[in-house]
């Protein structure tokens, strides 16, 4: 039925974290996929998480554009940050990638007090886009640096933080515990018509044993005692969030996303709080691209018992199933629990790696292990299609690969 | 087309060098096609190459038995070896390994000297095997520590190798250069009435600059001067066996398997060379078993460049393409010009290594790897087959895979 020139297949990978982006391990998919199916109708759809390089691959997927603003990083010192303008039809819509102004991979290792670094920047980012007139900003959350609660942000945008003396409280975490009152009246007044919406991972709350403070606190550089403080420091605003907007913000979904930056969005912005993929695959017109395709291949640097929890090949697969079509996942390292995602729709799984390697060895050679693995990939489920009545002669065999006369 | 209940699989694999032997690797990928297939028919041809584990393995597939023999080891010392009888239909046949009483194996690391090891215990197993009333007999060859052109084997078989004053000579391949006469008139009368065939690799020559002496001398143990003095020997050994037999043997196809065991045994024993594949894969009925199945899933520890010249899974290939029958190949080292073996008929590949590993944890964790391995691949199989106009239900989430409720 299917053939070469027939073939639709839509590539929607992540990006290989410390290795490859998602643009990147794409390109190395479907160069795979068109040595075995040279005239299949190939589709990339790279896939962005909110993270780290969130801004610019929007901008690329969507034909928009980068807009570079310095902005004061999370410790403080000035950091060359940008946000993404994105193309397409619609009101004029920015991508703020928070790590792009206060992201971890800003916080040089000696000052890495998540008490202590702030989202300044990411207000700063804000208020760049609407003075080049955004009606729409999407706010994507991950990689963040910073556990403020998104107080340097509402402060960047003008809102008080007051302290029992009416002062406007310092940078950071910690002092948070100080404030007393939360003043919106002097917040920049173009928020109010903007529609503002985080693109978070709603696992992700503000308060609690699960909170961003306990969960993510150490990875940010924080001792125990440190934990702690942050974590009372973080309630207490979370209770002042919660009666400044009217609503319970301390276990909202996506209130801990970005060390609490949800939550400051939501109770003094107004801000939505939206499961990222959403948002992102929105602009990416993700479901029409499947749609168009018979086969979804996408990719993640592990496939493990995380992966039904709101990753890329997952979030990809359980769209794909909407549509009955088939999604296989390649992987860096397919983990324990890999399994698990058959349940969450990814039909079957491939390993990139084709030969006993370290973990340094895999990471240089990611790209090439990827094109290879996509490549056994197709010819392993070209099998399939012969099998099931069609023609084994499609499966081509490497032209340059004409064995000599030898024989037995 | 296909379903759960339906679909034939032939399991053809090699073993592991150092790590699983073929009925291991068989069991392992039979286990991964039943967690994704439970219903499918499953045959499984551990296939073996005359090496070490023949005899045994041959014995077990054709429902026969190990016949226990202590016979005198390539230098010297009484080992335990064995020969096997065959069970099936036809003449009572006997496969006898030749590395189970000369294999390299049984050469201590400090007597690795090619020059001096002999094949006496290997003429012993096959008087063995007459004793027991066997018709025909198999000499499986492969991992042999042994390069004396047979002579040993000869000997025990009976023959004189005469020096010039009429003398037997003494054991090892150095001794063939004092060879003045070959007296064949005192062979056990039983091999005159027996068929004897050699299942070896082809490519293997006695003389020549790709001789035994030179290919193999090295890695039995041979310095470069060691490597001369038998190449010497052999060539002489060559003319004489050549003159002997009426039929130049010297670089006959086979005539160095084993280290020149072909040359001794088709020269004095009137025993014929036969490709490995074709003598061993007749007992095990492959191509009918091939001819039974919609799919087959071969194995080795690497495919690389060298797969196509006489490797296993391009011997199964061959045999399956005669039928139009997939084949796809699972791989510990999916290796440099891999691609190759897709002209030798091998459709598509899986590497079993799941992660970035290193040698020794992907040779510990063989059978677990390859059981994962064969169930990714099946899966990957049964894409294809929902591609092409199947159902995709037919794929099965793990059962004991069921999410909790969360999602976003």
């Amino acid at each position: 039925m299917l053939n070469d020139s027939r073939m639709r297949i839509l590539i929607a990978p992540s990006g290989f974290k410390e290795s490859l982006d998602a643009v990147d391990v794409a390109g190395a998919i479907a160069a795979g996929v068109r040595r075995v199916l040279p005239g299949a109708r190939v589709d990339t759809a790279p896939m962005v998480d909110g993270g780290e390089g969130t801004a610019a691959a929007m901008a690329r997927a969507t034909g928009g554009r980068l807009v570079p603003v310095r902005v004061e990083g999370p410790v403080g010192e000035p950091v060359d940050a940008h946000f993404a303008i994105l193309g397409g039809p619609g009101p004029r819509t920015a991508l703020v990638e928070m790590a792009a102004a206060a992201g971890l991979r800003l916080v040089p290792r000696d000052a890495r007090d998540p008490g202590r670094t702030s989202t300044y920047g990411v207000g700063r980012l804000i208020a760049a886009a609407l003075d080049q007139g955004c009606e729409r900003i999407i706010v994507g959350c991950g990689d963040s640096g910073t556990s403020d609660g998104g107080a340097g942000m509402l402060q960047a945008l003008g809102a008080g933080l007051l302290d029992a003396d009416g002062e406007q409280v310092g940078r950071g975490g910690y002092e948070l515990a100080r404030v007393a009152r939360i003043d919106a009246s002097t917040l920049d007044p173009r928020i109010a018509r903007t529609r503002i919406d985080l693109a978070c991972n709603i696992y992700n709350l503000l308060t609690g044993p699960k909170g961003v403070a306990r969960v993510f606190g150490p990875q940010k550089g924080a001792a125990p005692e440190q934990v702690d403080r942050l974590d009372a420091a973080l309630s207490h605003w979370g209770d002042l969030l919660s009666e400044h907007a009217g609503t319970d913000l301390r276990t909202a979904p996506g209130s801990g996303a970005s060390g609490g930056l949800g939550a400051g969005a939501a109770g003094v912005l107004g801000a939505r709080l939206v499961p990222r993929f959403e948002v992102l695959t929105d602009h990416l017109d993700l479901d029409r691209r499947i749609a168009a395709a018979d086969l979804v291949i996408t990719a993640e640097g592990a496939i493990d018992y995380q992966t039904p929890n709101g990753k890329v090949p997952a979030e990809v697969a359980r769209r794909a199933k909407r549509l009955d079509t088939p999604v296989v996942a390649l992987a860096g390292t397919v983990g324990r629990g890999a399994a698990l995602s058959h349940a969450a729709g990814i039909d079957a799984i491939a390993g990139i790696i084709a030969a006993p390697l370290d973990l340094a060895g895999a990471i240089e050679r990611a790209s090439t292990l990827t094109r290879d693995a996509a490549e056994r990939t197709l010819r392993m489920i070209l099998v399939g299609t012969a099998l099931n009545g069609g023609s084994n002669d499609r499966i081509p065999a490497d032209s340059g690969a004409a064995l000599s006369g030898r024989g037995d």
